[in-house]
């Protein structure tokens, strides 16, 4: 070996990608590097940034393997091409205010000691449900959510058709939106945060869905949501909470389904070795850092946590091309 | 593809990584770990962590190559043993505390746009010197700088032998204490700021030369050092400033050297094009976010660099197998 093993060190300065793609995204130089060669001062001219940062940004960006540089001049890669080029239908650029928020930076960096002693954090949970962040959170989350939002429709849609949906924890509300598109008689519940319900509401306007688009604002552990859905689904919700908070708010859907009632969730599904694939095995991290009993469940967690709450069990598929699955509980 | 592109989540995510491996240094897994095969749960009890924090933290360091998993009990990889095991001569695992301490990645994390924009940051200059963030870091730096000390030594060695050694903000002053122990005449210089001279000192004592080892307090750029060195030393000095301040101080470096007298740097030296080898390259994205003018200088950077102090010029060679490069100045 030429020099030191970079694992250790890469892993060490591994925040320092945090802030280079940070830095990129906000100055979007790949939707102005697009599908050409750019040299870094034309870059910095048309950022309004100084040449040397630019330089300095657009190397590390290279090192990264998310530019190539060749005579000067930098060209994206085909995965910055395709995730951070806002031209890009699979833009994701803007997911990074809510993977990289300087909270959620905090929690994790600021004593990794605590939550790995304590088996958790308490997170956000000082924020008031009207802080701005769970909006600004809401909003971020919109890019990454679409291609599962569309996803899960589908497969539902190869099932018989509801009438009621209820969208639990509906955030953005692209996943009732979803199936508001794809089931043309359906009424949806989408139950949130009053701040956060206006971006459901606006995105429901932008979607056409408007007039079967109803809205109940609250905590999904308590509010009063209805009855009788002939769907319910619970997107990036069970991974924030224990097996027990799982269990107690999966009791409240059953009984809240109509009697051919279906629910079901999205989320991260590692494999029982919970080491694979990474993406969604390293999630569980991200919740021991921001939660205080929140992890990535897998299948045959997702099944006891079903049968604690009265259904026969769980069953996850994966949502390809994401890396998340769709988890259908079965009565 | 099986699953979205990793890459840009990765990145997006990538300061987890620095967590984990903070909370696996503090907590010394891989020492508790050694050659064997433990279970999170013993790991667990040792450390008097909770058994969720420390298997959501095993799992974490397996996606990222630092653990393997079978059984449910985790060994260490290779590079993890190592250099982070404490038993082993290569141990690094204490520089965490210098790369990613708490001032520096918030000086990186806070607001990438800013010292992109501006193309450097104040750094921690608000900082006096005497604040114990310097001893700190000192101390942090040592495990990495062992190896590099020793090969220029060695280099060194094998050219004439210097009676008077000047070691410019020698930190933990291993440099300098590795040329004393190199030549048995020498006597050694060391400038730095009081209370990292102390830590300088004791390591000499600690080494036996603390009775050629001589302590000067104050600012490189300022302070009277005395003359005539046969040696002088700029061990991770020259990256933090621009190419003005480099050759400001490689002038006074100049002028306080005997008639036979040679100088030389130690430094992260990418190449050319600069965007390899990556640890190299990746330095200067460190020196943009935490200083105003540094960088990691290529080879013909420190030419030109050197002649305008005065030099005939620089030549970099490699330190093997450290990433970093020993500069000779000619004169």
């Amino acid at each position: 070996m030429d020099s030191w093993d970079n694992l250790v060190y890469d892993a060490m300065l591994a925040y320092r990608k945090t802030a280079a793609l940070t830095a990129a995204v906000k100055l979007d130089i790949f939707t102005l590097i697009g599908g050409g060669a750019v040299s870094s001062d034309a870059l910095a001219e048309k950022t309004a940034a100084s040449s040397r940062g630019m330089r300095i940004l657009c190397d590390f960006l290279t090192t990264m393997g998310l530019l190539t540089k060749q005579h000067g001049a930098y060209s994206a890669t085909e995965p910055a091409q395709r995730y951070l080029d806002r031209s890009s239908p699979a833009w994701i650029g803007g997911s990074i205010e809510f993977f990289a928020a300087p909270e959620m930076v905090r929690l994790v960096l600021d004593d990794p000691v605590s939550y790995v002693r304590h088996g958790g954090s308490a997170g956000l949970a000082h924020l008031a449900p009207d802080h701005p962040i769970w909006l600004r959170y809401a909003k971020a989350a919109t890019p990454i959510a679409r291609v599962a939002a569309k996803r899960a429709a589908v497969y539902l849609a190869t099932r018989h058709a509801p009438v009621t949906v209820l969208d639990v924890a509906a955030g953005h509300g692209l996943y009732g939106i979803e199936l508001a598109k794809a089931f043309p008689e359906a009424v949806v519940t989408a139950v949130d945060w009053p701040s956060v319900l206006e971006l459901a509401s606006a995105n429901a306007m932008g979607s056409g869905v408007s007039e079967r688009f109803r809205l109940v604002a609250g905590n999904a552990f308590e509010v009063d949501w209805g009855g009788e859905f002939d769907l319910i689904i619970l997107a990036n919700f069970l991974h924030h909470f224990s097996p027990e908070e799982c269990a107690t708010i999966l009791r409240r859907v059953k009984s809240s389904l109509s009697p051919t009632g279906r629910a079901c969730a999205v989320d991260f599904v590692p494999n029982e070795d919970r080491v694979s694939p990474p993406m969604q095995a390293m999630f569980a991290f991200s919740m021991l850092a921001t939660t205080p009993g929140g992890d990535a469940w897998t299948q045959s967690e997702l099944d006891e946590i079903a049968k604690a709450a009265g259904f026969r069990g769980a069953t996850a598929r994966p949502l390809r091309p994401t890396p998340q699955s769709l988890i259908i509980f079965e009565t």
